[in-house]
């Protein structure tokens, strides 16, 4: 495992956006439910829930909603700014690491040398 | 209270280098102990010293040191090395907010109005 970096984003008035809550929200685009991300996650339905509405509620517009379906109900997706708040994630990501890369190549050389090596 | 970047680095093998353990390196070294280090960070003596024994053990130098002394004990001091971590880790914070500032100005426009705004 490479070394990786864990950026938060502390907001005002205590949202908080960080990989965990990204995480939920590709895998919400991705299997089109709420229960099903979380269980992807070892998550429960009811942490994954609080999770989602505490994005929607850190926003002005809402990361995700309910879509209106047929027969079967038309479970959960993905907003555009929904869309945007990954992207940009994953797009801060990238910048603070290659931002970063030197101090972490500094700091990698000096971990202990594991046991095998 | 502006938006905050809270950066965390994680290492192959588990030692995590964040926030949390840089302040208590910082106030190690304005305090000279770790109990008055932990106490300005209403933490338990028990959970500093365990955080100065992660990060010990999580490179090949030590980031703290015990300082032999005279009639009243040396008390606690940073190495050389701990320094670096301290001055590396508020560098890489810092280049880090830099690089995402476009995108944080992007979300922060989007945060809900706050009450009596």
């Amino acid at each position: 495992v490479p070394t990786r970096l864990d950026l938060r984003i502390l907001f005002d008035g205590d949202e908080r956006l960080g990989p965990g809550k990204i995480r939920l929200l590709e895998l919400i685009d991705a299997e089109g439910s709420i229960s099903a991300a979380g269980r992807a996650m070892d998550m429960s339905y009811r942490r994954a829930w609080l999770l989602v509405e505490s994005l929607n509620r850190g926003f002005r517009e809402p990361a995700v909603e309910a879509r209106p379906g047929g027969r079967h109900g038309g479970g959960t997706a993905l907003t555009p700014f929904g869309r945007e708040l990954v992207r940009r994630y994953r797009a801060m990501e990238a910048a603070a690491a290659d931002a970063v890369a030197d101090h972490l190549r500094f700091l990698e050389q000096r971990r202990p040398v594991a046991d095998g090596e």
